[in-house]
C-alpha cells in the first residue's frame, strides 16, 4: 500500500495529494474545487473541532448561526470588503427548477429568479453585523463574544484538498467591543488562542505576527495570523484574526449608547480557521510512509494486529488483545483489534503506518509464552518488546512523548530553516531552498511587489514574539533602512 | 417580561412565535426564510447534537462531509426525487460579481455563468450515492454506515422559525447495505434511535409508524417517521428514516460483488432529523410564562438570585452563591449567578423563567440568617424553601424529577388527546378539537386525499408499536374494509 505514495523527495506535493487520498482523508467530488471529506478525515476535524471549541467557550464565546446566504447588497455596503471577495462569490440568482420542455431532466424555472441575487457567503461579516445592529444597543450588550461553524465558499480557481477548496468548513469567531482597545485586546487573544491550539494539539509551532498592508483581509485595520512552516520549508498561513476597527459599524450602522449616554460606533474583530489546518498537519509531520498524527488529534492511538497460524492461536491472542483493550480505553484510549481475516500482517501494518496511528501493538504466539508485546512507534519506526502486563500505563506514556517528539521535530526543523539574510543574492539562493528569511524591508508596497515578482516569495508576517526582530539595518532588496526583520518566504 | 408574551389559549400559533424570538432562542434574518438561530437557542441545538452524535456513533456509524452543491444533472437521476425536491431548489448559476458599470455596487458577472447549475443541497442521496459508487466494490465494503451534520435548503414559501425554515440544519444518515433485510432493519434501529432521543432527552413522547405512499420521501420504498403530539394537539413530524431500496444505487449505478462474485445493486437507508426539533421541544412542554426545558437539554440547569439591601449582604450571599455553584458544577450541573446590578429580582425572575431555566434558587438576608434558600421548579412553577447544606444534592434529583415530570405531563396529555373514532360525524368533530384520531381507513390514495380536503386531517402515520391499531373495522370515511387503524391528525 504504502508503495504506492511518491516520496517526499521525488514530489512534495505529489505526495501531500497521494497521502491525503490513500490514507482516506478526504477526495475530489463530482462537484468542481468542492471536497468530500471522508470519514478518517472527518474524525480528525472533529478533535480539532471539539479542542477548539471547548477554548473559544473558555475564554467567554458563545456559539451561534446566521445564514448561508448574503443578500448582494450586503456585500457592497464595506468597500473593501467587497472589492475582496467579489470575484470568487457563488450566486444563486433562482428558487425552482422545472421540467425541461424538451422532457430532458430538468431545467432552471426562469419565472423563479429572485429580485435579489443571494450569495453564498464566503464569510459572514456583513450578514452578522446586519444582524447586530438590533442586537446591540448599549454598552451593557458589549462585548458581544459570538463564534460560528460554518461551511464557506470561495470560488477558487486552482483548488488542493484541505489546502483551498472552493468549499470549505470553518468557525468564524464576530466580536463586537465598546473601545478599540478592547478589540484589539481580543484579536490578540484569539491569534495566541490559536498558537497555544496549533502547540498543544496540532504539536506545530508557528509564528505570530501581523500581516502586511496588502496581506490583510479585505475590511480590516490590522491582521494578526499564525504561520507554520511545512517540511519543504514553505509557509502555510493556519489562522487569522483580524481587527476591523469600526468599518463594519459604520456600514450596518451599529451604534451604541454608552455610560454617558452618547452615541459610538462599535469596534469589532473576526477570526478563524478552516480546514486548511487539516492540510497543515499532514504536511508538518507525515513521512514516506504516510501520515504522522500527533496523539491528541489521532482518531485511533493503538492498533493491534494478532499474528497467528492456527485458530486455537488466533482464538487466544484475540481473547488477550479484547482484555488489553479494555484495560487501555480505561485509561483514555481509543483501540483498534485489526481482526480482518482477509489481510497478513505486513499489509496491515503498511496500512495502519500510511494512516498515522500513534502507536501499534503485535502479539504472536511467542509473545503469548513470554508475556511480551511487540510495540511500534510510528513518529520513529522503532520497534520495542514491552511486557503485557505494563502495555497500557507503557501506552499512555507513549503518547505523551510522541506528541512531544513530534513537536519537538518540527520546531528543530524550523529553526534550521529559518535564517537571517542581508544581502539579495543570498536571499535568492535560499528561497530557493526553502527557508524563512528574517530581512530587513523598507516598508513600501513596491519592494513588497516586486520582491514575489522577482522570487516568488511574500512577507509571511511581521513576527510578534517568536523572533527577535526589532533591530535597525536596512531592506534588503531597496538597501532603504528598516527598524525591523520581517519573514520572507513561498506560501501556500 | 412574560407579560408580552401570548397566551396559549389566545393564540397558540403566535405564542409560539413570540417564545422563540422573546426567550433568545432564533430570529428571522434579512434572508428571505433564512433565521439566525441566537446563542441560546444554539447551545440546546448543540446538546441535541452532541446527545445524538454518541447515539448514532455507538451503533456503528462514523460523520463525513459532502459538497453543499449538487450538480443539476444529479438530482434528474432519480424520477421520483427530483420531482419530490425540484420546486424548492435553490439554483447557483453564475462564479462572480463584477462593479457594476454604472458605478453603483456589484452585479452578475454575465462572463461567469456555470456551465452547468448547482442546487444548494436539499438533502444529499444523489451526491453521496455518486461518491459511493466508487467506495463500494466488494461485500467487505458493507454496511457503509455514514452520517453528515450540515446544513440544507428547500425553498418554502411559507416559513416559521424552526418548523419550516429555506435553510435548516440537520443530520443525514445514508447507509449503503447488502440485502434489502439488513437495509430495512437499520431503518428501524434508527427510527428507534430517534424515539429514544426524544423520550429521553427531550422528554416528548412519540408514535413510531410507517407513512402511507404519498407522504413517502420522494424516492423510498418504505418511510419509517416519529410523531409527537403538541399541546394543541397538532401533530409534529420529528424525524424520519427511510428505506430507499435499490433506487439509487441503480440511479448512480451502485454495485458490489457478493461472496460469489456475482454482481449486486446495493441497497440503502437514509434517515435525519432537523432543527424542527427545537420547534417541538418548545412546543411540547412550554407555558404562557415561557419555555420549560427539560433538564438534560437546558443549557442552563440551575439560576441564582440574590436578593439584598446593603452591599455587605450583597457581599455576603455573593460568597456563598460562588461556593453553592462550584458545589453543583462539581456534580455535573451548569450554573449561573445573575448578578446583573440593573435589573430587580422579580425581573430577573421572570426572565429566567421565560427561558426555561428548570430551578430558580434565590438566597436573601433572612435565608442567609436561617441557612435556607428558596428553590422554585420552573416545571410546576412551586417553591420550596430547602437547607443550604442539601441544596447541591436536592437540584441534582431535582433535575431527575424535572425530566420525568415533564415527560409524564406529555405522555398524559396525548393519552387524553387520543381516542377511537369510528363515525364521520364524529371524525368531523374531534378533528377540530384537537386530538389524534385512531381509525380505520381502506387503505386508498383517494380515501386520505378526501379527507384532507374535507378536514385539513393528514395520515400521520400507521402506527407500530404505541397503539394497539391491529383490528378489522371499517374505513371511517368509505366504510369499506379496513385491517388496522391508523393516525390522523392536523400537524406542522
Amino acid at each position: 500500500m504504502a508503495k504506492e505514495l511518491t516520496s517526499r523527495a521525488e514530489n512534495y506535493s505529489q505526495w501531500y495529494n497521494d497521502l491525503v487520498v490513500k490514507a482516506d482523508l478526504a477526495e475530489s467530488s463530482a462537484v468542481r474545487g468542492c471536497m468530500v471529506i471522508k470519514p478518517y478525515g472527518y474524525a480528525i476535524w472533529e478533535k480539532m473541532q471539539h479542542s477548539l471549541d471547548k477554548m473559544f467557550k473558555n475564554t467567554g464565546h458563545s456559539n451561534a448561526y446566521f445564514p448561508l446566504f448574503i443578500p448582494k447588497s450586503f456585500l457592497s455596503r464595506e468597500a473593501e470588503h467587497v472589492e475582496g471577495f467579489a470575484k470568487e462569490c457563488a450566486v444563486v440568482t433562482h428558487h425552482r427548477l422545472m421540467k425541461n420542455p424538451d422532457g430532458s431532466g430538468v431545467v432552471v424555472d426562469p419565472s423563479a429568479k429572485l429580485e435579489e441575487e443571494l450569495i453564498v457567503r464566503p464569510t459572514s461579516e456583513t450578514i452578522i453585523w446586519n444582524t447586530y445592529k438590533n442586537w446591540i444597543k448599549s454598552w451593557r450588550d458589549l462585548p458581544l463574544l459570538i463564534n460560528q461553524w460554518a461551511n464557506v465558499v470561495r470560488w477558487e480557481m486552482r483548488t488542493r484538498l484541505f489546502l483551498r477548496t472552493a468549499e470549505f468548513l470553518w468557525q468564524e469567531g464576530h466580536t463586537a467591543h465598546a473601545t478599540a482597545a478592547e478589540a484589539i485586546a481580543e484579536s490578540e487573544k484569539m491569534v495566541n488562542v490559536y498558537a497555544t491550539f496549533a502547540r498543544d494539539f496540532m504539536a506545530v509551532p508557528v509564528v505570530i505576527g501581523h500581516k502586511t498592508e496588502s496581506e490583510r483581509f479585505a475590511g480590516a485595520l490590522d491582521t494578526l495570523c499564525i504561520e507554520a512552516m511545512m517540511q519543504d520549508g514553505k509557509a502555510l498561513q493556519a489562522g487569522t484574526s483580524h481587527f476591523l476597527g469600526q468599518n463594519f459599524a459604520k456600514a450596518f450602522d451599529v451604534q451604541y449608547a454608552n455610560k454617558e449616554g452618547g452615541l459610538e460606533y462599535v469596534w469589532a474583530t473576526s477570526w478563524g480557521v478552516s480546514t486548511r489546518l487539516m492540510g497543515a498537519l499532514v504536511m508538518a509531520h507525515s513521512d514516506d510512509n504516510g501520515l504522522v498524527l500527533p496523539p491528541k488529534l489521532a482518531p485511533i492511538h493503538v492498533v493491534m494486529v494478532p499474528i497467528f497460524k492456527t485458530d486455537e492461536e488466533h482464538k487466544t491472542i484475540i481473547a488477550k488483545m479484547d482484555a488489553l483493550k479494555i484495560e487501555m480505553e480505561n485509561k483514555g484510549l481509543s483501540v483498534k483489534i485489526d481482526d480482518r481475516d482477509n489481510l497478513r500482517p505486513g499489509f496491515k501494518f503498511a496500512e495502519w503506518e500510511l494512516k498515522g496511528v500513534p502507536c501499534r501493538i503485535a502479539i504472536g504466539p511467542r509473545d503469548l509464552e513470554s508475556g511480551m508485546a511487540e510495540v511500534a512507534r510510528r513518529d520513529t519506526l522503532t520497534k520495542e518488546s514491552i511486557p503485557q502486563e505494563n502495555l497500557a500505563d507503557y501506552a499512555v506514556t507513549l503518547m505523551d512523548t510522541i506528541q512531544k517528539n513530534i513537536y519537538q521535530k518540527a520546531l528543530d526543523f524550523r529553526a534550521q530553516h529559518t535564517i537571517k539574510v542581508d544581502t539579495w543574492d543570498e536571499f535568492k539562493e535560499k528561497i530557493e531552498q526553502g527557508y524563512f528569511l528574517l530581512c530587513h524591508w523598507d516598508g513600501t508596497k513596491e519592494t513588497e511587489e516586486k520582491i514575489q515578482e522577482e522570487t516568488n516569495a511574500t512577507i509571511r508576517c511581521i513576527p510578534i514574539d517568536t523572533f527577535v526582530c526589532e533591530e535597525s539595518g536596512t531592506c534588503v532588496y531597496s538597501g532603504k533602512p528598516s527598524s525591523c526583520r520581517v519573514i520572507f518566504a513561498k506560501a501556500y
